[in-house]
């Protein structure tokens, strides 16, 4: 075929890159750990972005923009935020150049020196709550539900396309409420839109759950989060939501009088999902022949190519083309007629399949006697041939029927991927040997799950939520327990 | 009313300022020259991205998404470029915070200091072009048509909330083409779907034409601009259109192969507007009231108010009110039924006067038993009582109305602001008591256009396309000018 892919069996780290490099979905930038992200691969990030951005609006939330600046200062203000947020940002000291007399081009210019740093934000609740002091005075003003869009800066050593990149672009809600209550169930509803719309959009199975003090969000009471599983056995985390406690309203001064005119502090939220999505996206599903998406984040669903020798009978083709395409859009599903003279048939497949178009049409001579068309799913590479007639309901039942059991597949793998372990040298072997998440028993301590993450590169990955109680002993140091967690190893 | 604003005759720089800071468009933040952009604020600039993105995507341009940082040296790159660009950007020189043992807090840590420094981007061309370089290798490659919404960054000395801060969102548009023609057309076409945006959304009438030398974009062969008139007489750009001839691709060493397998460098454009758009809509149309909007622009376009005393009958204003807004969503018209108890009617009124919504219905219950409606149009002032059958449609078709009114009203000010000039005492007298757009003739020199700058704050503008060739003589050297040019202050 046109590109070669390296199988998952082979090299799946390799496989993944070459699916995002060869696929168009990014590519590497001159900026160290900061990539391009391509017109196919913003567009996948475009669809998630227009389905997260209307279910942020229903939940009553409203888009605003914030300065990608914030002085260095307000980072010392939340002490915890401060201590386990790292340290490794963009830091801006300079605001000039000027040309360079010695060595010709330009420089940066001594004199133009800030008198506070600013700091390439790296998240926003600093800023954010600085804002809200002035925004928020009553409990009128109360709830204030607001989300944004941006990119954010984080130094980051090891990088990995949409993974873990220095830059990437990110959404960040940002709420404040006059009860611990609210801002709780604020919290929850939150975790609850991530994790219908990996399931349902996604088609990416997610477990939600609480994380432990150790991986909490640097300033928040609680972090919770959905995790879901790559067909590696790794785990991925892919979003979270932060009760924030009064910690933020405290550290920046934000009171509100209530209806008895009482201050007190508000209470906070944070929640935010990352471009990682699209790599998730992409590990969770494709082959290796390239990426499987799913209809709902498919940018293209449907395309149609003909099949033909030499330029005879190529308008009845085309015509039967378009009237396709007329239907299917009309329909509401979006469809490509690929009448390109200059590649053929058979190179035209390989790309769409590299690309992941959910569903092939494949027109040909013999089509048009028949009144019928060839199949093809990308998901299963399932073919038939189907009559045209009613084609636009069919193949709206079909995409449906390709996002279900998109969904079913991943959620049968990740299913088979739980497992229990009891002792050290099961959990060690079950981490090595299967992959996925191991359930299983931990002393509550920082130290132990230090420990196995030193011992094994495991690490927790949630306390999953109405975690059944069940009395054991820690997998480690053999210390009573009284529930069980899951562990993974994670991107 | 509930908030004072400043009128326009007192002043209208203030009354500006009002409407942005009491309108809840925007707010200042705790970094020097960067804006916060409030909910409402941000609802019109989304209004404004999503038209102007289903424009770009109609003419066949694609989103993606380049580094937010640029290497330094890049911008030597383009000799031009760098001469003519402003060097006032944000300079990243480290990328890690430590402790601060002295001071508590945190400081930059000397040891993380990078190579080679990196600049927060002002506009993309460097390092866009250094990526071109590896996706252009043939003729088949071309046209890439390639957009990105993005925020930049210009250390700007005085700044005005959204007309000019130091951080702010735009899009910019990057394309490449075998041909001088073809990358010429579509530098044209750019300026064309920037004008029928502002024309027809914004209801903003433009000048398209092309800026003098020394007003050119650095690194272009040619910059072609929309103009826009303020009610106080100055001019706002509202858009710009870049030709770059072979100089990014040259700079950037991007060639391709032709058909005949022959090498040459690509051609170039690039094309942005920002949200200084913003500033303009509420400049161009607003009045002392408030803002008034354009209904294709306008987040919530009707509201619909209930008119009662007591809770007497509330019951039926409210299925009234409800229904009327049925109907309206119904025929795709956004629309708020404001029964909030806590507010009385000309609290509400003066609310979304000051907001701008075009359209008020208030519903009392003389309406109820005559089955009529108070309809009162923001731009005009209007009231008058309209029977409710069919009131979807009628109260679309008046959208419309207002939609084309606002546009007249501000084409027949720009006009009646566009005055010929032909002696200097005639020039001066013009910009200082009636403003607007001085037509006259100018010798062609940067000299000359410099010094009229300096001794009267006022730019050209541009010079029309399709402009009409007369034998004159320069406003201020009385050298011979072969067309005249449009003088004018501008923001």
């Amino acid at each position: 075929m046109s590109k070669e892919i390296t199988s998952r069996k082979q090299d799946y780290s390799q496989w993944y890159n070459d699916l995002v490099i060869k696929g168009s979905l990014a590519d590497y930038s001159a900026v160290r750990g900061c990539m391009i992200i391509k017109p196919y691969g913003f567009s996948l990030w475009e669809k998630m972005q227009g389905q997260l951005d209307r279910m942020f609006k229903e939940t009553g939330h409203e888009n605003a923009y914030f300065p990608l600046f914030i002085p260095k200062s307000f980072f010392s203000k939340e002490a915890s935020h401060v201590e386990g947020f790292a340290k490794e940002c963009a830091i801006v000291t300079h605001y000039r150049l000027k040309n360079d007399p010695v060595n010709g081009g330009v420089m940066v210019d001594p004199d133009a020196k800030l008198e506070e740093e600013l700091i390439v934000r790296p998240t926003s609740e600093t800023i954010i709550w600085n804002t809200y002091k002035t925004w928020i005075q009553s409990y009128r003003d109360l709830p204030l539900l607001i989300n944004q869009w941006a990119n954010v800066v984080r130094w980051e050593m090891r990088t990995r396309l949409f993974l873990r990149t220095t830059e990437f672009l990110w959404q960040e809600g940002h709420t404040a409420h006059a009860t611990s209550e609210e801002a709780i169930a604020e919290t929850m509803q939150m975790l609850s839109v991530y994790a219908d719309f990996a399931e349902d959009y996604m088609a990416l199975p997610v477990i939600k759950g609480v994380k432990t003090a150790s991986e909490r969000f640097a300033g928040s009471v609680d972090t919770y989060c959905i995790e879901a599983l790559m067909q590696d056995g790794k785990a991925l985390q892919a979003g979270t939501s932060h009760f924030l406690g009064q910690n933020f309203a405290k550290a920046f001064d934000v009171k509100f009088s209530d209806k008895d005119n009482k201050l007190d502090y508000v209470w906070g939220t944070s929640w935010g999902v990352t471009t990682r999505l699209v790599g998730a996206l992409v590990m969770a599903h494709s082959d290796d022949e390239g990426l499987v998406l799913p209809p709902k984040i498919a940018p293209l669903q449907v395309v149609i190519i003909p099949i033909y020798k030499g330029a005879e009978k190529k308008d009845l083709l085309d015509a039967k083309g378009k009237e396709f395409t007329q239907q299917l859009k009309a329909a509401g599903i979006s469809v490509k007629y690929d009448d390109n003279d200059n590649a053929r048939p058979g190179w035209k497949f390989a790309e769409y399949e590299m690309k992941g178009v959910p569903v092939r049409l494949a027109l040909g001579l013999r089509d048009l006697e028949n009144n019928t068309v060839e199949v093809a799913r990308r998901d299963t590479k399932e073919k038939l041939t189907m009559g045209a007639g009613g084609i636009a309901e069919k193949i709206g039942k079909l995409l449906d029927d390709i996002q279900q059991q998109m969904y079913s597949k991943a959620l049968a793998y990740r299913n088979q991927h739980i497992t229990k372990a009891d002792g050290w040298d099961e959990f060690e072997k079950l981490l090595d040997e299967k992959g996925g998440f191991i359930s299983a028993h931990w002393d509550g301590t920082s130290e132990t799950e230090e420990a196995i993450k030193e011992k094994t590169k495991a690490t927790i990955r949630c306390i999953p939520l109405n975690n059944p109680r069940e009395d054991g002993k820690c997998i480690l140091t053999g210390k009573q327990s009284t529930q069980r967690v899951l562990f993974a190893r994670a991107y």
